[in-house]
């Protein structure tokens, strides 16, 4: 019995076979399963360097072709998603020929290399009407939509405080070198990932309005490359601590920390409010602390992620069994398929990404010039 | 630029696209990307109970076919593994047939209906010759194999005692009616979960020679459906304590329980040595405690999953990021494949579940005998 | 000015200034200052071994006078408690003869080294109709309270199962020697330590009507003393699993273990129930997880200790600041105070203490005999 | 037998009997049977407010005498030791005039209520060669002790940053009123806990730098007392958050919140290393978690507080036995006789809490004036 359906196909095509690639086409293969989209994405092209490794890219990957000319896999008229997992640098240049093109554009974080790049990548993109959607997927998480849920609601009553921090150890030894992580251009903690938190903050309480930052490179100095004995200069922060205060006059504090020995995944927060609060990690991102509750029963309570928080019941029907990292990135292209075939807006998309990369420029100018900046 | 690769393929069959068929098709799907593989899976045919649900299934699942006669699923010469997915009074049928095929088998627990029925399945396939898998998936996880790494290589010292336990809430109310786990056959809270702990037991100490154990139905009634006001007597145990002694002379106790409030997925342990000690809760299967060290620095280490931890590094190259309850799915579907390809066993086989079936029946037998009993 | 309060005067009698001595003395001194009591103690006379010992420990503890006689503290007319932290094996004939003179008697646990012993001491103090309590003090702790009210209040619904241990690790190294705590008499880890666990799940859920239980020593030998070369066999458990049933139905299990790595004083319990559970450890002493709640808010709830939490606020007004061991006996005294001069029955007593010893030698025999054995 | 010592006697006069008066004579009734100290605190005068609560307090807390007139008791020559736990305005005219009468001199924090005065305070006892000692009692924790040794040693690597906190509940309810703590001046959260985090931080790291803070008022109104409908305007903050430059170069921030709903007492800290990490709350004052290990072995180490944490062992032989905030004060009370005995200091003494004064302080002019300050 033929099992083809009628659902209209999305042509995806991926630029980019590394880490993020294969979790894009992971998420592209499994949602169709787990979700009921009113489209079928279809791996139709893979993009990278050499033809070699494009090629290797696909089969695994299960692309039906491949090529070392992203220009062409943007204009292929079998793709109509451009997926843009490569260097920081080409996200501009690839995202405006995508545009141009009329395709729907999903970009890695961060959007570009500055703020004023991502402006003018938001710009095009609105100009065109075109989907934009940027990966900041640890805001996907069902425990994240339920913190949402919980402060936009007032159940916590007033929110008064936020102290956010995103803190990873890929770089606390000194031993470890320089990579476009360390490029003057975009690198450092802060854009790297404080700009997960940035993004968070928003997402959870709304626009940023000052800032006052103070950024530190902790190593001075780090190898030009592995196991290399030549040592060169590092010209971005290893850590940066941040005062808030948020447009509603909510204030609060937030670290960006690359170095924080301890530390593998530490994207979380506090939300204190009036008669409430909430706490989440990564770490245990399947997890949401609520504290609730007055006299001899207050306390927080550890929510166990489950089929009450949508959409985990689309990977499974019993709670506490656990979504994992790839399983975000899944609902994120689950979304984007959504907006694409509904012309709805896919939040975080270019514009949401340029005002976290705004933020993140302010906080490095109050940094240097030491005094509050306004975003 | 055509991209099919050389790999040899290897046709599945899906019998059943529930929730479980949902993860075996889901990994199936997955795995190519995220492992590399002596073979290729392909995702063949599917069968369930009506050419409208099996058709349905096969389209969001992305098989190439579907039927709703499991034989001719069986008889396909596309298909080189069976993969049961079906109501567990059918696993025996549904295996025999598929070893005398020849074909590989992956069932889901429970093996089958009763242990005898188990040992009939086993030899069967021994006698074949065909490899067997069977889906006790927590098993799987990173952390499991660091656990019994640090188990088996004398880093806790002489081990001296088991704690274990399995404990969700899913049967805590009384008005959760009688379904297929209340089935006198194979039912109950200590074969339908307490089956995980001890396989998990099993898989880290060894097996379990003599079991004294306490099986206990907390609601005497439940409603025949939901929502219905008929009641019929339950005839299984809602919860199940048991005291055990493993062949290797080590003491400890386990738990089964569906009812138990406050837990969704406590399949949990601790294992004490001479030395030190780890202790495990699927309910945080991303962490292992381990503990060690001496005087003012003893204490029980939080070890989160990362790249250390193979095959961890194969879905994320940053540790923290979290695996999740269907990536487990993978990773026994990886270990399938290349048991099929390499003519070795694929533990837990047909005679593992065996085992762990027969242990139950012993705590079942202790219980109404209110003696120890040897497994 | 004259401070003297017009108080009745309560004077103690203590035997024995070792570890728990210690803890007696400063309880009885600190009562008066945080309790509002109906009369006030005061430390008479200290008996110990010797002269030497005892007035050594007089000074140090602030008792006015010492002896090495502990008759004549007995017979003291100053002395109208008598608080006994002796060897487990004078326990007997000191409280005997403290009954007979008709003074309250206040005694470390186990009340005595069989349940024999334990009876008669019970039975001459009803008939003389002297005040007894005995000192389990983990009982006294708020949050033990709190849980108790928790469970009678039906808060959690209807009580389906419980899960108890008392797990530390000072006899997990096998050159530990021996000592009082593996003399066949009243040694072993089941009677040391198992009967706080057995006495916490008296407090909680009531009695415990029959037991199967695995008593196994783990270390078959230990040296005669500290850094002796001459071992000799060890008679007594290092480690005990037990299933129970308690008197109202409620099935469980406990652990007793002195040997279990990774726990100092995991005394620790889990109590579930038809609508909620509460759990706790000693471990953390100022918290109680209390599950509540449904759908998307279920949750345990971590509550912390403080003034809703009686008699916490006696120690400190503000929550969250932590009472310690030590506060616990100064509770226990406060009751004992109380029930002196209220003629009231100070739980748990000298009768209470016979039911759990009872319940000990209950599980050895069951552990010999390999049945199940009521209680 | 007669027990009286020949230890010098040191004689105590407190100022207060409330919280804090009650928790300093339970320390000096209870630090002889606990320590060995070279001399005994003896309860000589205490001085309240009126005769009656002066007497009252005296009775309760087993002082040999009471009075009105503190002016009296520190002319009183039976008294030694000066201990000062009334209001903030009144510490420092009490304070020079028991250094004028050359006694020892135990302040509760905070030690006046503008640095200024603390200056003038500590310059006195300095001239005078007075012992002080201001009641900083979390810092006499030892998992403190711990965490210092630890940070001291390198055994964390180079310190790299710095991440604190105080935050707590106690005013989070707009309802709760005006008192002390809202006094414009020396109150607001930040001097009132926030000094605590802000001594912890340089007991740990040393010096503090240069700061930006934003101290925010959450609540602009309160009642002018409790169920009062008059309300009148705070001038203090609920709230700051600040940034931090160490003299040593590490940088971090701290947060100070007395409207932090869901925290009871989150004095808590983290501090990173290139080697590792230590991190401590107060609300589990018995654990401090310290980072270690590499590879498949890393992980955050939770240490139980034991005999191995000195003076732990002075309260009790054996670990997870738990200390309590009132064993802290105990602690700090020992560490005063031996510092009067020896005429040592008494770290935190005058000069230290002024230091930490006029960091708050610092804070406080940093974020009316937006800028960057050097303490």
């Amino acid at each position: 019995m033929a099992c083809d359906d009628n659902k209209p196909k999305i042509g995806i095509g991926l630029i980019g076979s590394g880490f993020m690639g294969r979790c894009h086409a992971n998420a592209f293969g499994a949602v169709s399963g787990l979700f009921d989209l009113p489209a079928r994405p279809v791996k139709s092209v893979l993009a990278d360097a050499t033809d070699e490794i494009a090629a290797a890219g696909a089969r695994a990957l299960g692309f039906a072709r491949a090529t070392a000319d992203w220009r062409s896999l943007v204009a292929d008229d079998a793709v109509r998603v451009v997926a843009i997992t490569a260097p920081n640098v080409l996200h501009e240049p690839m995202a405006l020929e995508a545009i141009a093109a009329g395709k729907a554009v999903y970009c890695e974080k961060p959007l570009s290399t500055t703020a004023a790049s991502a402006l003018k990548m938001t710009e095009a993109a609105e100009a065109a009407g075109v989907v934009t959607s940027v990966g900041f997927n640890f805001l996907r998480n069902p425990m994240i939509r339920l913190a949402r849920d919980i402060v936009s609601s007032g159940e916590i009553g007033e929110v008064t405080g936020f102290r956010g921090r995103h803190a990873e150890n890929y770089m606390a030894d000194p031993r470890t070198p320089h990579s476009f992580r360390t490029d003057p251009q975009g690198g450092g903690a802060l854009a790297d990932i404080g700009s997960h938190i940035i993004s968070m903050a928003r997402h959870l309480l709304g626009p940023i309005a000052e800032v006052s930052a103070d950024c530190r490179t902790i190593h001075s100095e780090r190898p030009v490359s592995a196991n290399s004995a030549d040592r060169k200069p590092v010209a971005v922060d290893d850590m940066t601590h941040a005062l808030l205060r948020f447009a509603s006059g909510i204030s609060g504090s937030i670290e960006a920390n690359w170095a924080a020995s301890g530390r593998t995944m530490d994207l979380s927060f506090e939300i204190t409010g009036s008669r409430g609060a909430v706490a989440f990690s990564q770490e245990r991102m399947n997890e949401l602390l609520v504290y609730s509750g007055s006299g001899a029963r207050a306390g927080y309570r550890r929510i166990e992620a489950g089929p009450s928080h949508p959409p985990y019941g689309r990977f499974c029907p019993a709670p506490g069994h656990h979504l994992g990292f790839n399983d975000l990135k899944v609902i994120e292209v689950a979304e984007l398929i959504h907006a694409i075939m509904e012309n709805g807006r896919c939040m975080p998309d270019f514009r949401e990404a340029w005002e976290v990369q705004r933020t993140v420029e302010a906080m490095q100018t109050s940094s240097s010039t030491r005094e509050w900046v306004s975003v």
